[in-house]
């Protein structure tokens, strides 16, 4: 996706360690007429293994998954990460090691929102170790629901999640892949 | 807003206390239509004020603050609750008691995406007591930014909120209110 590379290119920071910040467009300050065109083409990929859910985990899943369900006109869910007062008692939780945390995050979603007959792309800001997004696909599957693909706005795929992901058989795709962050460098791949 | 207020009627749920679970709609499961609509209808009522910067608190204001901004043409930024590695380090700080937790939360901006110049819309899932709102507002005047109004999606009016924060003195918008929820019911005002 030309504009979204092109925006990284101009504005993405390599901090070091494989970290970009990308916090004036995509996770803290977001831009909206950028999401709903990154949420058109994410829905453009997906469209046709007809899903009836988006799903997501809070917090800067939010936003591309949002438009992504508006291009497809589905609803959206996003698995919490505190049990709100409102949840459904018998939620399915499941959870991820945290990239930047160093302890695990628990996903809640409740069966509510997530079951047997629902079709499900998954889809997440970004594509690294892929762990939050193995996750988000165990509560799928332990929602007895089918998931069908898994998109995301950046891969890092120097983290290799893609090759974790490849067991769950559905097609993943990003729309800017950046191949390597060496020597203070940003590669996106064309 | 009509179809709002008729999307709580149907599926809102008095869970007593005064707690409103509208988790099938608002803030776990997301209608992305009512959302572009409740943006649409939250921008229209503050667009004459100029704001050039749509401010939010994830995790649940993300979804209308979102819309709101693309309907204005301008950012949204989101308070964060945590610190993320990729945060600027002269981040603004302040807190807000929780009404949930009983703690209070920390909310995050950075002064990269806040500052001297911007004309602040803070836009939020619900208004009840006004301490997440008043927190936001107070990063606002931190960050030297102008505040120009409060928007919400749905206002508890029996909590108050509204008389706390009439001292900011800019105009407070809610495009449903509820006035009562004693004995099980959800009383909208017309």
């Amino acid at each position: 996706m030309e504009i979204l590379k092109e925006r990284i290119r101009r504005e993405g920071v390599n901090l070091g360690n494989g970290i970009l910040k990308v916090d004036g467009f995509i996770n803290h300050q977001v831009d909206p007429t950028l999401m709903l065109a990154v949420g058109g083409a994410l829905a453009a990929r997906f469209a046709h293994l007809q899903p009836n859910k988006v799903f997501t985990a809070e917090i800067s899943g939010i936003a591309p998954a949002l438009t992504t369900a508006l291009a497809l006109g589905v609803p959206v869910v996003y698995a919490r990460k505190s049990k709100p007062i409102t949840m459904h008692p018998n939620a399915i939780v499941e959870t991820a090691p945290s990239h930047t945390k160093g302890s695990d995050v628990r996903l809640t979603v409740s069966p509510e929102f997530l079951g047997p007959g629902d079709r499900v792309l998954v889809i997440d800001d970004f594509l690294a170790t892929g762990k939050t997004i193995e996750a988000l696909a165990r509560l799928v599957r332990g929602a007895g629901a089918t998931l069908v693909g898994i998109g995301t706005v950046i891969e890092k795929s120097f983290e290799n999640g893609r090759a974790d992901l490849a067991p769950w058989g559905v097609p993943v795709e990003s729309l800017a892949i950046i191949s390597s962050m060496d020597h203070g460098k940003i590669v996106i791949e064309d």
